[in-house]
């Protein structure tokens, strides 16, 4: 297996983190997005979106969008689980991962900040302002549903599930972005517990072969 | 069951689409968007995000997210079934699923424009653009991923599954704001094919108990 991704791409870091979580054995190949090269037709052939995260199977198949690439997982590598065994429960896990992952990380998306820059033309200040909101109202219902008797160390329970895997990204982003995190205890203590593990700790940006 | 949803809501177009593929009783109950039912305490209960769908379990649980509820139903109810038995299918479909609804979607939705047309002061021909640009970029994506042999009358052989329950919604928005949809063959083929089946067409806003 071979996972195309990027260091700073959020997507790719759920990715690297459900592997580490996993202790599934993956080479890394860095796909720059600054060089363009998501845009070249080598990872067009992977992926017409040319977004990254891909995984590519032995079988020559390549796995595309980081949460269908970690279901897939889930269901080919069933130890050490990051989704519970209850459907509710599943559900629950799902939709927390959904808030980030569908409501607040695309619209932030560089492609997205491009187009309001670019087309639009709004300051840098105004694109900062876009970003940061995002994320704020987001964490805002994220928090509230993280107040619930369901969450403990983690999104939910006592070990990482595909939630935590999405949060601990979406974190970074808010900290790189400067959004004020003390209206999201629930949020933050998850993060703390999720960044004491080796597996998220080594997912981190920084930590990866194209960082730079 | 009850399905608390908004007759012109995308998502929760999706979760009937669902419901009536498996032929599932819920009661449906309209949340009405234009009068901020949605922002009331009654429904934020519910769904801290403020969002539509959500249903709520005789257990007296509610589930939110559209995927996460489908996924839910696909778990529970799993007769005339919505993925594939094959992991690496299922990551196919989800991964068209996703593309939908995590990158075209959310972008276009109207907490977005509202943002963009306040905040922002954008025009409403900017706003137009906005909307079309994003589904002309994840449809031509789309279109060329729906071209290898896997797509039949669906996104994924010849039965519908959650890729196809993604895509109606969004056709029918792209419709709705005037997308010029003749670039995209593979996709308007696989429209076709589930507008005919009651499933589909019933689920669609203009009849739902809410519309107006």
């Amino acid at each position: 297996m071979q996972l195309f991704d990027y260091f700073r791409s959020s997507a790719s870091y759920r990715v690297r983190i459900a592997l580490n979580l996993k202790g599934i054995d993956c080479e890394q190949i860095g796909v720059n997005l600054l060089k363009g090269e998501h845009k070249g037709d080598e990872h067009l052939s992977r992926n017409p979106q040319g977004f990254v995260p891909a995984l590519a199977l032995d079988s020559g198949e390549v796995l595309t969008q980081s949460l269908a690439i970690i279901e897939y997982l889930e269901e080919v590598y069933p130890d050490r689980p990051v989704l519970p065994t209850d459907a509710a429960e599943r559900a629950r896990v799902r939709s927390l991962a959904q808030l980030i992952a569908c409501d607040i990380h695309p619209v932030d998306n560089l492609r997205v900040l491009k187009y309001l820059t670019g087309e639009l033309g709004i300051s840098e200040e105004q694109k900062t302002r876009w970003y940061q909101h995002w994320i704020e109202e987001g964490f805002a219902a994220l928090e509230s549903r993280l107040s619930d008797a369901a969450t403990g160390q983690f999104c939910h329970g006592d070990t990482p599930t595909l939630a935590d895997i999405c949060l601990a990204p979406q974190v970074f982003n808010a900290q790189r972005f400067n959004v004020d995190l003390t209206p999201f205890p629930h949020i933050m203590a998850v993060y703390q517990h999720a960044e004491a593990l080796d597996a998220f700790r080594l997912a981190r940006p920084e930590n990866q072969p194209d960082a730079n």
